[in-house]
Formats: structure tokens, C-alpha cells, sequence
């Protein structure tokens, strides 16, 4: 059997993600790493795997059958993924969601003229939290949806704390409130605000000398990302920062509390929970099968962009649908 | 916009469900109910709805756009199934897990010279549990997979312990045991045998001067059923029967505990739980959003037996692929 060859363009901690995740999928192999670093600048973990600029990419594009872009929602994708796409099958994380709409016309049109296939969004949120989203809903049509976040690491409340004068890093961490799960959980189908959600907890390294109460203020006071939460800032030296808070850890719940019956009478409860040790490496790895969906759907003509939604789930599968009737339904 | 016409064949604790899942989803109507029993005894919920023979179901073959069969596993399905595929789009529950490669190829092959569509085994296990061990072993190839019942009544278990002489009536509960749910969900990848992972417990309702502890014996000794299991057996009176357990919960735990990461350095668990207070409601739900599904894919042309791990998960949804782009993405 031809594996699918793999390209990564981008290799910070999701390029690298996908690296080991291809070593975890017998049917895929990486075929090269693209970066807008200077390649000799490279050391992929798999050895003998070309390194070689994005300016070269279009180069390859007989020999690679899907292309994984690695590079962030902000600005690189909203470019980058619309112009891989006129040349390869694609896949990509973008997660900026009030714009994902744009983003898929965008990248639909691009791959529609060069008859490839492209993914996108595809990581846990969004990507597997939106697709529990949506089945819940479609099963339980009468109920509400909750989506909690944590505990983990959010890299945009940390970078906004790191932009405080007299802050040197930070690690900012979204906790679910534990009472709120358990009412999300609990068949009542309650309301529940913002503040009631989530908390969050910040650990900040302060430079000598600062004003730490004033940069506490700014912290929980600041508009969209704290002000709204019950906040809690502690203190502690760039050593316990290194040594307690280097990983990045997150998860959440995706909980969907419906009625059925008559009057509707029946609670019902479906959540879906993930508890990741690795952000980056989940998502990596739900890329990967991704990927494998975006070439079977190619190779039967299916062009165009699609999400995690328009996806037949055994197209993520390296089994055939024989195998996967037999042994996981 | 033309609604969905759904016929229901078989109206128990499934099709009376469907019939209130349809009220739930306003692109759908119920056009007919078809009954083995005789039709002036069936009372439906809905105003004015027809109770027609299940003999006389194959004149509205182009009346009803898909009908949902709601009878028997173990005998019903193998033989109505491929018989209304060769008519009607079709949805059905079957559940005998290890013969539904066998079902497949039988309601696959009516549906194929019918040109109708089939979706077969959905519910919640066959169905969205089987979706979940998928998906989660797709994203995490390396790593285990756990499937928990309960807590939850089991029809199969409690009509054994009703075969049992000196048996009035019974109830039997699979509880899954706290500390081997922790285990699965700990990240470690823990070996769990059967006895490890569910408890049984019986609510027995013996006739007066029947042998107490002979049916006990002869319940916790029962090779396939309970043998493998540490089994608790409570005697009670048929009033207490009906007042405490007459409800008929269910649910469950799909867990995958994967690693992820250079030496699989990083653990990752993904974990997708019901809680149902009705366990028949939330299969007929699961049927008719599946129902959708069908009556879309054959229009596209999608003919044959298709199963959830088939179906692009858009197409379960009332929603546009736009708005669920825009509100679930």
C-alpha cells in the first residue's frame, strides 16, 4: 500500500506534533518539513526528512498528497491556507471563530479551482467540541449546550498579562467552577453566566521593585479577559514558573442537557470531556486524521473545503469500514 | 419546505418515543403508525395520526420518505429490515453486535436494488458510542479504549432472572464501579478485566414460600450473565418493584486513554458519557436525527446500508451548513 505523504509547513510546537503523530499512523509517512526559518536552522525529530524553505513549497506538489499547516489563525493562515490550497490537499487548525465563515468561502474557492480537498478547523475546539455540539443538538434538539474550558493554559490571557509594564512572564490558567459542572450535568438545564463558568488563575513573574498590587489591578481588571471573572493572581519567581508551570495542559466539556418524552419528561445528559496533558499534540493528532480523511475524499472527487461536519467519521479511521463494523460498532 | 414524511413500524417504548422525537423536530411529520397488533387498539399521542397494518405498509411506498422500524433485535430486524429497505429509506436499532456485519450485507443489498438508503444500528450502543471508540481511536491510534454500561437497567439480564423459578418479577441494574472508571480516566492505560469494571444489582420479587436462597444461588452462579461479576440481590415486594424501579435509566462511558508526543511522554483521555432517565427515548431520538440523515443522502444518490461512521455528521442536523458553521463551528 502507498502511504500518504505528508508535508508540515510550519514546525513550532504543532508541526512537531505532527511529526510524532505520524509515526503513530502506519499508513502515513512525512515526505518535508517547510519553514520560513533558515532550514539548516531545523533538527526534525525523524531522521533523513528534508527541511526546506515555504518559498520552495509549490515545488512539491506532485509529490506530496496533503499538506498540514502549522502556522497560527492570526495572520498566516488566513494567507496561507487559501494559497496551499491551489496546489495541495490541506489541513489546518484555524480557531479564530467569528471568522471562520470567511475563512472557508476563502479557502473553498481556492481548492474548487485547483480540484483539491481542504480541511479546516480541525483540532478540539474547533473540531471535536464543535462536532459534540453539533450531534448532541441534532439528537436532543429541545435543551441546552455548555462549553467549559480547563483547567489549562491559555496562551492569550498568559500573552496579555506578559504585556503589563513590570511583568517579566506569566502562565495563565481557566478553570472550570466545579458547582457549575455538576448543574450543567445535573438534567435541570440551568442558566449559567460567564462568572459562574469559569475562573481564572494567573501566575506572574513581577520585574524587582514593581508595584505588584498595581499590576494585580490591571489583571483583574482588564476588559474581556478578566474583568468579567473571578481572578487570582499569585506571585512567584521565574524559577517556580520553569519548574511548576512549563507544561501545557487543557481540555474541557462539552455538555448538552436535553428533555425527551412526553411533556418532556426524560432528562437527558451527554458530555463529552477531554483531558489533555498536550493542547498542541491533540490537536496535531486530530489533524493527522484528518489528513487521511482529505486524501480519501479527494481521491473520490470530493473538492472543495470542508469541517470536522461534513466529514463521514470512518474516513478518519485507518481501518476499512469492514474492520470498524465488526469490531467498534 | 416540503417536511420529512416518517412512518413508524412497531409502536412500544421506540416507536411512541419517535413519535415524540418527531414532535421535537419541526422539518419532520409523522405520516402513518403500522402495528402487528391489531390497529383499533393502538392509541397514538398525535391527533388523527393512521394505524395501518403492517401488512398493508408496502402501499405507501411513496407516501413516506423514511421509515423508522422499531421492533426486535433478536428477530424482528434480520427479516423487516432488508423487506422495508426494498421499499421505503430505512432507519433502524439492531443491536446484536456481533452479527451486524451479517445485517449489513443483507439490508445493503435490498437497499442497492431499491435504490433506497439504509442506515442501520443507530442508538446509543450500536450508535454513538460506537461513533465515539471511532473517532477517539482514530485521534489517539496508541493508547485503550474502555466502554462502561450503567448505571442502567438491562432488559436482557433482568428477563434471565425472570426464566428463574419461584420468580415474580425482577430488575437488574449494571453499575459501573467507581474506582475502575478513575482508573480508565487516570491517563495510566490500566488493564480492566469484567469483574474490575461493572457490579450487578437485582431487585427480585419471589412468590410466597419459594426458596429465597436457591434463587439467589442460582442468580450470581449464571454463566454469561452474572457469573463474571460480583452480583448484589435485594428481595422486595411487587409494590416496591413499581414504586422504585419502574423508570427505565441508562447510560454509559466511552473512554480512550492515549499518549501522544516524543516516547508517548504526554497522556491524553478523551471521554464521552450519557446519563439517560430514558434509555428507549434517547435510541429514538439518536433514530430519528439518522432519519434526516437517510432521507438527505438518498436524495443525493447515496444509496445502500450506511451506518453512523457514514454519515458527513452535517447531514444529522436541521441546521444549514452555514449556520452551523457560523453558530457551532
Amino acid at each position: 500500500m502507498n502511504k500518504i505523504k505528508i508535508g508540515i509547513v510550519g514546525y513550532g510546537n504543532l508541526g512537531r506534533g505532527i511529526e510524532y503523530a505520524i509515526a503513530q499512523n502506519s499508513d502515513m509517512e512525512l515526505h518535508c518539513i517547510f519553514t520560513r526559518r533558515e532550514p539548516s536552522a531545523i533538527a526534525p525529530v525523524t531522521d533523513g526528512v528534508a527541511v526546506v524553505s515555504t518559498d520552495e513549497a509549490y515545488k512539491y506538489a506532485t509529490e506530496i498528497d496533503v499538506m498540514v499547516l502549522c502556522t497560527g489563525s492570526a495572520t498566516d493562515l488566513p494567507v496561507q491556507t487559501p494559497y496551499f490550497a491551489g496546489l495541495f490537499n490541506v489541513v489546518d487548525s484555524y480557531d479564530t471563530h467569528a471568522k471562520i465563515p470567511e475563512h472557508f468561502g476563502n479557502v473553498d474557492e481556492a481548492a474548487r479551482n485547483s480540484g483539491k480537498t481542504a480541511i479546516i478547523s480541525a483540532g478540539w475546539d474547533p473540531g471535536m467540541f464543535s462536532l459534540n455540539r453539533l450531534m448532541a443538538e441534532a439528537i436532543l434538539p429541545e435543551g441546552e449546550s455548555y462549553t467549559f474550558w480547563g483547567k489549562g493554559v491559555s496562551q492569550g490571557h498568559s500573552d496579555a498579562i506578559r504585556r503589563i509594564e513590570g511583568v517579566l512572564d506569566a502562565r495563565q490558567y481557566t478553570i472550570p467552577v466545579e458547582s457549575a459542572l455538576e448543574a450543567a450535568r445535573s438534567g435541570t438545564n440551568p442558566k449559567l453566566g460567564t462568572r459562574q463558568k469559569h475562573t481564572r488563575e494567573c501566575f506572574v513573574v513581577a520585574d524587582e521593585g514593581s508595584d505588584l498590587s498595581e499590576i494585580k489591578r490591571k489583571i483583574v481588571t482588564m476588559p474581556d479577559y478578566f474583568a468579567d471573572y473571578d481572578t487570582t493572581v499569585n506571585f512567584i519567581s521565574a524559577q517556580e514558573l520553569a519548574r511548576d508551570h512549563s507544561g501545557i495542559p487543557h481540555g474541557g466539556f462539552v455538555i448538552r442537557s436535553g428533555k425527551t418524552g412526553q411533556g418532556g419528561e426524560n432528562a437527558q445528559v451527554i458530555e463529552y470531556w477531554l483531558k489533555l496533558s498536550s493542547n498542541p499534540e491533540f490537536t496535531s493528532n486530530t489533524l493527522a486524521a484528518c489528513a487521511r480523511a482529505a486524501y480519501r475524499l479527494n481521491a473520490e472527487g470530493a473538492i472543495g473545503c470542508k469541517t470536522l461536519f461534513d466529514i463521514p467519521p470512518a474516513y478518519l479511521s485507518a481501518k476499512t469500514p469492514e474492520e470498524l463494523r465488526a469490531s467498534l460498532l
